[in-house]
């Protein structure tokens, strides 16, 4: 089905209309499509391939700080989701909600887990007695369910896919060098995958997660000046652990509560990935994560014998060459379409690399390549160098990749030290704003009300600082982030 | 966690009581526990491992048949899945229904799959229009949810994980090619993973698929002689392309119905493995799957340095070695608890080898060692010999568990060929029975209203042959496999 699904490439250009560019190329290179049910969205295998890509890695990293993956149920009795105040507070308004099972009315409801701390706290509760129980650390893969009113493709859906790491502690020191370690490996995947720099901060009050003491976050800001809560990571202090009786003897025999964390990552960040480095002509994917690295672009009105086998000769060479870059490596040989149709599918498609295939090349034994993320026409003139040169040809355009984000941040983060020039940059919408604010919840929310920009975080890079708050002139200690967001 | 768990090793003989021993092993060994929720299951780090290789190997298996992985979403509006009749019917009993979202009442109940059939091949009438889409093969790891009235820890669970894989074919026979390609991979798994000796079949009519014209089942004999349905594989002809408008042209340009299949394994397969290679002390597990393939134990009342660093040199030896089996390598040194105690941890966790250390392995620089599977303990006298005799250990240990399933499996097949032997046999709820029927449904339903005993299928292996139904006497030209069923 590879190149099959569009008969032509009709996007609405990015520089036109942003959200409409975005719609147009998630279902035209079939990454997704819209599920019948409002809301919910289909992962075709071409953005499932991305979505495994980052599984992997992220999956490697959480085994190396030896976390475990398990399974919890995702059915959650509503009488235990009620044990945690702020937390069924927080995720009410979003529950769907199972009443009928089996053909019959149920006696209690249940809900579809928007998220298991409940689910798994319960059981900790059994699982830890003595400090030697400590640390607990489990992830889950899985799928989660929050009733939003507004949806997007990937950036806000009904039903997602995540994972969710929980851990419990002996110390809170621990717990919070946990957050960070989490927080730490999303940045990875950011920066060093998906090739988008992050501001690494912590959340104000009004905006951290239902039930923590602190959420940290990664923020990112995207093309069109809006920021992105890309994932988080949080601080859930003892809160569940006095709602459930999570408790151990410590090494003095004292019994204590743990201390816990919780953080997730989901196919949101995809929606990132896709408003970052996308263009007029489609997907812009960057080699770490692109699920095909190199199309292979076969140049013929009707099928060539001798280009085919040239391609496939090329296609087994890159394939058996070992790579940093885990995509696939695909031939566009679909004879009813044009040369240019299946070179317009493969930008379309955000391939990175294209090689196109004639009779010119097979005779003398010479590669012709093309890069999506910049003009640049050349040829390999001896076969041999093929696999590192294509190998150099992903490490550049996946550098290049970021150093352009960069550019992006940079162009897209500005000093502001008065109100006037706060609300004049919020409504051009552009970008982060970074001002000393008081910390005061009033002076957020009016901020808010005035001007659509939310705090996004107080950066860890933050130092304290003698400054007054851009809204009210008190005295404030730090500069935080402000942007309007997704 | 991995050693902390458990008290006391106190489980049920295997030999007094199947089914007690079977919950007392999986609670105790830490693979699974119950979820607040009726009939649901938490799947722990040590269950969720296993499930992991088994994923690791069948995803492999699909990749190589050019099955690409999907995620579809989980809720099914009903007024879709009321479109194919016969699917309706059959799980219409067993649905979970979401009836509010985001504290209102939905004006479409949702059902939560239990298959996803109709919500991917509603999708597949858009993507498919012409030969050239076909074949179509999709996969999906997911969750689904039945509404069991009868639970068993992994064997039937209201919520499990599993894979369904779902095709469109141009023809029936490419189709049924795909049908029993899926099943010999299921086979594989069970052969040449679990150790498990399988039947592969062909279900009757009355136990087919709801919605298929035909279902290929792979069945198992569980030691207590009731058999156990492995997992399936389904013809589902062109009853669902009908129901839902998934058409194409052929190449000769005249509009077509496409053929489909779909199949799932499921972690119900667990079930199978901990049921039949399970003995009085616990688990048993197979190599190519044991999240641990060894465990080191030191001897000590206190701790003693240098033993846990032979331990470690051990442990980093065999870690560093290549291997065709994927487990992890541990110490079990928890001091709290006395050297017998840890030995019947790692019994009780079923791992195939163990180590021992003393101060005497530590000035010998030998290696004790000892199996799961059978008493045998010995020593490896030269350190350097290490990975290859563990490997060598654990490929000797996966093919002597293969036998010993071979020899359970034809201790439990029977030849039968009058009724009377049919009952005695059955009454004592013994194994398969092997037997003429002649296909007639009313013969089926009084075999099992009088013994208990189901048609599990008619082996692929069968040939043709002149035979009377064991039933009613009339001319039959099979002998079907019957067996009393989980």
């Amino acid at each position: 089905m590879a190149n099959k699904q569009v008969e032509k490439n009709s996007i609405t250009k990015k520089s036109e209309n942003v959200s409409d560019w975005y719609a147009d190329v998630i279902i035209q290179s079939g990454l997704a499509d819209y599920g019948p049910v409002r809301g919910t969205m289909i992962l075709k295998p071409y953005g499932y391939a991305l979505w495994e890509n980052v599984q992997k890695a992220l999956d490697a990293m959480f085994k190396s700080g030896g976390v475990e993956n398990a399974y919890f149920p995702m059915f959650i009795p509503m009488s235990l989701f009620n044990k945690e105040k702020s937390h069924i507070e927080g995720f009410s308004p979003e529950l769907a909600v199972v009443t009928i099972g089996g053909g019959e009315q149920l006696s209690e409801p249940l809900a579809v887990r928007p998220t298991s701390e409940m689910i798994m706290y319960q059981e900790y509760a059994k699982w830890i007695h003595s400090w030697r129980d400590l640390p607990v650390k489990i992830n889950q893969w899985n799928n989660v369910v929050r009733w939003e009113k507004r949806t997007y493709l990937f950036l806000r859906t009904l039903e997602f896919l995540w994972q969710e790491g929980h851990c419990a502690h002996a110390t809170h020191e621990e717990s919070l060098e946990m957050v960070l370690r989490a927080l730490d490996w999303y940045r990875q995947i950011y920066e060093d995958f998906y090739a988008i720099p992050v501001v690494l901060g912590v959340k104000s009050q009004s905006e951290k997660f239902a039930g923590a003491d602190s959420t940290y976050t990664v923020e990112a800001i995207m093309p069109d000046g809006k920021a992105l809560q890309a994932c988080t990571s949080h601080d859930l202090g003892q809160n569940f652990s006095k709602a459930l009786s999570i408790s151990f003897q410590d090494k003095n025999g004292v019994s204590q509560y743990v201390w816990q964390n919780s953080w997730g990552f989901s196919t949101r960040s995809l929606g990132a990935l896709f408003l970052t480095h996308g263009d007029d002509s489609g997907l812009v994917l960057p080699p770490k994560v692109a699920p095909i690295k190199v199309a292979i672009i076969p140049i013929f009105g009707k099928k060539d014998d001798q280009v085919l086998k040239y391609c496939e000769k090329i296609k087994q060479t890159l394939t058996n060459s070992p790579s940093a870059y885990p995509g696939r490596i695909e031939i566009f040989d679909d004879s009813e379409k044009s040369f240019g149709w299946r070179v317009n599918e493969a930008e379309l498609k955000g391939i990175p690399i294209k090689i196109a295939v004639g009779i010119r090349e097979v005779q003398e034994k010479a590669i012709s390549y093309s890069f999506r993320l910049f003009a640049m026409d050349n040829k390999i003139s001896k076969f041999e160098d093929l696999p590192e040169k294509v190998e150099q040809f992903l490490s550049q355009i996946q550098n290049q990749m970021f150093e352009n984000a960069k550019t992006i941040l940079r162009a897209n983060t500005h000093l502001v030290d008065n109100y006037e020039e706060f609300k004049e940059r919020m409504l051009a919408g552009k970008g982060f704003l970074r001002a000393f604010w008081c910390e005061d919840v009033g002076c957020e929310q009016k901020i808010k009300e005035e001007t659509k920009a939310t705090t996004r975080c107080r950066s860890l890079d933050e130092k304290e600082d003698i400054g007054k708050c851009v809204y009210c002139g008190k005295s404030a200690k730090f500069r935080w982030y402000f942007a309007q967001a997704y």
